[in-house]
């Protein structure tokens, strides 16, 4: 299997790309277990921090760039997308917002559709499709009403995924995630980059600002978690999609307060006081318009499972990340 | 008020000018009843059957000519977006339907913001946005999976009308249609045609194939509740909108077999004998992916309406389509 990862030298591509190598196979319903022969992580963005293997190749480029697409999509079999253009980053240039999520997303899938061999496609949504008056936690079958472009630019990437699925030019699934917390290394664009920052930076010794309010509920799942569903989706069978082909995943909902404690509670007090308040407007009004939970039912009987506490999820990262040990602590 | 509207040489723009002529003037909130100044009918077809009127302007392009739509769009005040490439025709040609479905929409919404003047929109979708598993009425929250291109297609055109609103760029709406019943003219491409030509032909003396069973439901709205409804989505303030700038229109739910009876009842059923049933399965599948009614309670509050009954359907159409008489038969 010839395996193409776009955004693939971000962070989760590498989760991604690291977890493929690891494996070694893929199974593909009809052609069973599979090697991975090669990888291409097509980014925008260079840099070596990406797994270093021989099946490995980095492509940087425009994702808008047909010719530069087509190359890559080529030879591919099982194609991630995850580039991407994020929330306040989409809000902030709408132009490049469009062109990166909606004309990226469609020169991807005319590239595969090119190919004439029907690649398998993992589209990374969010659920930032939706937004206005919603309940607690929203149904499968609730409809997306994004509140930022976005959000209006992963449904509508949904929309061509499934459409061209539907013609048969490629076989798509796309994953409706909620926010991935916790995320290592910098800040980003995202709105929802406080959530990782509030765990990471007190964690790293580093004062942080924490821009919602303490109540501020969010839909969280961790990195090994998305990993996991990433897999799992390219996986089933297309059998399982049926005409749907977008999933809401499952997700636990917690608020910035309770994250907070639980630092506290794992890392010490101290830690949990390297954190101010200093609520962003903006950035409160983007998180607010998003679910704070979600029923995930069909992506539950899929086999599609959450990190069950915040916890967990902060154990996780303390292990993945910060090598299990705490600076100045004894291990958690 | 300067007036556009795209597929205004359609048969339902051709309708919608004739009501906004015929009334002189339309309400918009801040403004109060403004006149109708000047009207652009912007279409790929040309012809003389739109309405002859010192107010109106025929201008004949391509939605996707950046030109050509910004030329239209720099004096509009109010803009309806009427043109599109039609059900089976989007399925017949995947890049036909997206070039104009998609791009030409985005083109205009560009060329809309490009004016710096926020115009008003009003966008033609359609209830095709909705498919895969549905109960038997839709409720405003259910969620689209369409089921054919144009069905994509429609659902992008609301998120981009939506998210262009939100931007503040466009001040826009979008309109789920039903079924439309009964149009004049001739068969189109749309996989819903028929349910026009089984009440029509017959009506002008002429045999017709019906390409769906009996038992097939629609939901369908007539051209005269369509055209109210366009004016009255561009009439509503814009406070009634809110978050959500998408809504699914009431209908009535019927059958083809029903359609005929009210046929046989009202025009005799010698008439009602000029339709042959030989289901085509191409046509069959698209229809039977639409969902065959809808609760529309969203709607219903803002002052939308339905025909009520077939029988008051086929009537308008004979009042207004026929003179009001029937071939050889007293007035009905």
């Amino acid at each position: 299997m010839r395996v193409l990862i776009t955004g693939g030298n971000g962070f989760i591509g590498r989760r991604l790309a690291a977890a493929l190598l690891r494996s070694g196979t893929v199974t593909v319903d009809g052609a069973g277990r599979q090697p991975i022969e090669r990888m291409t992580l097509f980014d925008s963005v260079g840099g070596a921090g990406y797994p270093q293997d021989e099946r490995v190749e980095l492509v940087t480029g425009d994702i808008t760039d047909r010719g530069a697409v087509e190359r890559v999509a080529a030879q591919a079999d099982l194609v991630w997308h995850l580039a991407a253009v994020v929330s306040a980053a989409a809000e902030a240039d709408f132009d490049l917002g469009y062109r990166v999520n909606v004309d990226g997303t469609r020169t991807l899938l005319e590239a595969l559709r090119g190919t004439g061999r029907r690649p398998r496609v993992v589209f990374a949504s969010s659920f930032a499709v939706y937004g206005g008056d919603m309940p607690p936690a929203v149904g499968d079958e609730f409809h997306p009403v994004p509140q930022s472009s976005y959000g209006a630019q992963k449904a509508i990437g949904e929309l061509l995924t499934a459409d061209y699925s539907r013609k048969g030019f490629v076989d798509g699934r796309s994953l409706r995630l909620p926010t991935i917390v916790v995320r290592p290394g910098k800040p980003n664009k995202a709105a929802s980059s406080f959530a990782s920052s509030i765990i990471r930076e007190p964690l790293a010794g580093q004062e942080v600002v924490c821009p919602v309010g303490q109540d501020t509920a969010i839909y969280i799942l961790s990195p090994r978690r998305v990993t996991e569903a990433l897999l799992r989706a390219m996986q089933l069978p297309e059998s399982a999609w049926g005409v749907n082909r977008t999933l809401p995943l499952p997700g636990i909902t917690t608020t910035a307060a309770a994250m907070v404690e639980a630092l506290a509670r794992v890392a010490g007090a101290a830690v949990a006081d390297r954190i101010r308040w200093q609520p962003d407007p903006a950035i409160q009004r983007i998180v607010e318009t998003w679910p704070v939970g979600a029923e995930a039912r069909r992506a539950r009987m899929l086999g599609f499972t959450d990190d069950g506490t915040f916890d967990a999820i902060l154990l996780a990262h303390i292990e993945d990340e910060l090598g299990g040990t705490l600076p100045g602590r004894a291990q958690p």
